[in-house]
Parts: structure tokens; sequence; C-alpha cells
């Protein structure tokens, strides 16, 4: 029975030079903060650092400290560059151990070509389990029922969320309506101001764009609630209407 | 005169509810970091946070002790959720003041329209100057030189820092050369750590893909000297061969 009062909170560690450099588009921020939000959780922070011990431990602890779950992507492979597992032991003050049923799953999969590389992906912080993978079979790790650590393949990554649904004490989702105007944001800045003033708990969000040389706004509404959502959203189209700005139906 | 001995580093704080709601994919991150490497700076750690003074004052906080420049994107528009500058302020312990320059500009764009909520864009930590945009007009808040204040819009991000091409002290622009072959990464853990125990200095990365029911890998070399990558390439090339890896012209 979700307790609707908390707020449970999620902070994601992403580790990996490849989104530091610039080469790859970090793609697993926006699809685990979608997955929270429907388990009732909401993502609270995230740290991108390189693939160094120190800095995925300390940002390790840092997200302990801060946030009900932890979540790591990235650098749970074979190669050298692979140091999520002892980063995040090394953070708990844990030993590092081989997972039976991983070395088992391992040994199913190569046979006589399971090599001291790929061993590398059945060591696991002492204590955790396996992350079950519906999608592609690749086990992530669970320590302790609050750290998750998975691939940095957004692929992989979302096999190992899908498995993992349902499964996470949450609160209830957050629900969001969009509305858009021809507008810019800075003649209507008090009318947000007003409505979220108005409705405790709301939030609303402005983002600007430019089309066919002209301005307009999508307004994001956030509540916990359906009955909440919608008095808010039409308390703000009406303060819209005016503030003088053309709805555009649904946002876009 | 860069010198050649430092790594310059940089942090960057994206601030925005909607990026870590999961509606909006993050593309400054990607962008900024290929724009630092061309400086010849590193992104070396990333934070997302929401719309909160606190979280953003503490990242803030963390980041100047932590590197050689700072970048914020997001919280600089018009609306009672913009409130990077405040936080900013508030991190660095001094007040918030209107740019007389940017109130200047604010009143020739808008007139008699000019209303509180636009004036809050022409606020700035006290001592800031402002970053022209050569591309979409807006000015970013550049704060003792080493800390830089951008739109969460990235064509108005990219602006900024094309104003800001040029500008800042930095080391060696990282160089780097993708070889793709062919390979599972476990099958090579052992060449890639090998040739980069002989070239100190250099970075490899492997990043795995799946084509047409193959598996490939990509292999990034980076270092700051272009003798020392060709080196290193020719290496690594020659190891992925000997450990049964078959090429693809230029990684995929």
């Amino acid at each position: 029975m979700p307790r609707a009062d908390k707020i449970w909170t999620a902070g994601l560690i992403v580790i990996g030079d490849e989104i530091l450099s610039g080469r790859t588009q970090d793609a697993n921020t926006a699809y685990l903060a979608k997955w929270l939000n429907v388990e009732g959780i909401v993502l609270a922070g995230v740290e991108i650092v390189p693939d160094e011990m120190g800095r995925i431990a300390a940002a390790v602890n840092r997200a302990r400290d801060a946030y009900d779950y932890v979540f790591t992507t990235g650098g749970i492979g074979p190669t050298h560059d692979d140091i999520t597992v002892d980063a995040v032991a090394d953070a708990l003050g844990r030993p590092v151990v081989v997972h039976p049923e991983a070395r088992d799953m391992l040994q199913r999969y190569y046979g006589d070509a399971l090599n001291e590389a790929r061993l590398r992906m059945a060591r696991v912080p002492e204590g955790a389990e396996l992350m079950p993978n519906p999608v592609s079979g690749a086990p992530g790790i669970k320590v302790d029922g609050t750290m998750f650590l998975m691939a940095g393949v957004p692929k992989i990554t979302q096999g190992m969320l899908a498995g993992l649904s349902g499964q996470l004490e949450g609160g209830r989702p957050v629900v969001d309506r969009t509305i858009g105007a021809w507008t810019g944001e800075t003649a209507v800045a008090d009318a947000l101001l007003r409505v979220e003033r108005e409705k405790p708990g709301v939030q609303i969000g402005s983002y600007p764009f430019w089309r066919d040389g002209r301005v307009g706004c999508n307004f994001v509404i956030r509540a916990r609630d359906e009955a909440v959502l919608a008095d808010a959203a039409q308390r703000l189209s009406r303060a819209l209407r005016e503030a003088g700005a053309e709805p555009i139906n649904g946002g876009i």
C-alpha cells in the first residue's frame, strides 16, 4: 500500500567518459525519469562522472545519503574501464565477490571460451543479487534492494528496468498536462505564478519554442492528483487567455 | 600561450525539472563537451538538479571547488521558476543587481511593454558581465571570468558558446580516433588493456553495438598528441587483428 504522503526519490549516476567527451548522447536519463514516474518515484538528481573509481564512489555515497534509491548506468561490461562494481563495493566498504548464478550463466553462454575478461561480468559487491533482464538476458546488479547497477547501452538498460517494473515501493505517480499558447514567456509570467500560488502542490514549467517566425510556449502542469490537475489546467487556461495568449490545442 | 602540462577542467550544472521529469532530453551536455574539447578543456563532471535554490547553490559550490570553469544551463528566463541568478549569487555570497547594459537592451527591445517579469532577465550576481550572443542576441552571464550562466534552449546556449569561443585559457585539445571491428568486447579486453598500459596518457574506450545480427565494437582512442595517437591506433589495430577481430574501416 503506497504511503501517499511520502515523496519517493531516486538519484542516477551516469558513468562514462563517452558521455563527458560528447561522443555519446546520454539517453538513459530521460528513459529512467519516465520509468520512475510510472513507479511513483521522482528522479531528483543526476551526476555524470568519468570512469574513475574515486569519482564514482563519491557520487554513489552522495546519492545514498540523499535519495531512497540509487541507479547507475555504464561500466559493468568486461573491459578494463568497466569499474562500476569495484567503485560501488568500495563506497559500501564491501569486497567484490563472484556471483555463482552469474558465473553459471556465463559458463552456459560462453562454454570453453569463458575467459578472465568475461568472468569480470560475474563480479558483484558482496551481498548483491542479479536483476533479471527479460529483454536481452544480460542481468544487472541489485544491492540491498535500493541500488541498481545497470548497463550503459540503452537497449540493455531498458531491459533491466523492464524486469524491475512494479517491484519498488513508491508513491503516487505524477500526472501532467501540457497547454500550448502563442505567447512569449514574459507576457504571462505573472499568470503562471498566480496559478501556482493558488494551487499548492502544483508545479508549472514553461518551455518556449519558435516556429514559423512566431514565438510560442508550452506550459507543463504537474500534480499528484487528477482532480487537482484538471482544476489547475482550467485556471491556467483562463489566466493565459486573460493575458492575451492565443491557445494551441494540446500544446506543441 | 597554453600550458601544455595542465589539464583544464570544466563542470556543467544542468538546471531544470523538465530534464529530471524526462519530458526534455538534455542536448547541452554533448554540445558543450565537444565545444570545450576544441578549447582544450575537459568536461569533467555534470550535475542535473531541479529548480531549487539550495540544490543549485550546492552544486555550484561543489563545481567551483572541483573545476577551473563552471557552466550552467537553464533557469535564466523571465518566469518564477527561473532562479539560477539568485542561486548563483547565493552560492557566491553576493547580492543580485540589475545590469545597466542588460536593462538598456531590454528597454530597446520591449519599449513600453517592459514589465517586471521581463526586467528579471537583466538581473545578475553583483560584478557579473554579459556574455554576448552573436546568434540570437540574448546574452548569457559571465561571473569572474570562470562561471558562465547560459540558457537552457539549445539554440540559444549554442549562440552564447559561439560568442565565447577562443576566449578561455585551455590546454591542448584532445584528439581521438575510432577503430571499429566485428568482435565482442570480451574477446579483446586484454588487448585493450595492454595497449593502454604501453601508451601512458592514452585512453581507450570500447562501445559495443549490434547490427544485422552481429556484434561489433567501436574503440575510441584519445590522446593529446597526434603522433602518440597514431602510434596507439597502429598498436591497437595490430592487437585487435591478433585477437581475431575483423576490422571495419574507420569504425561505425
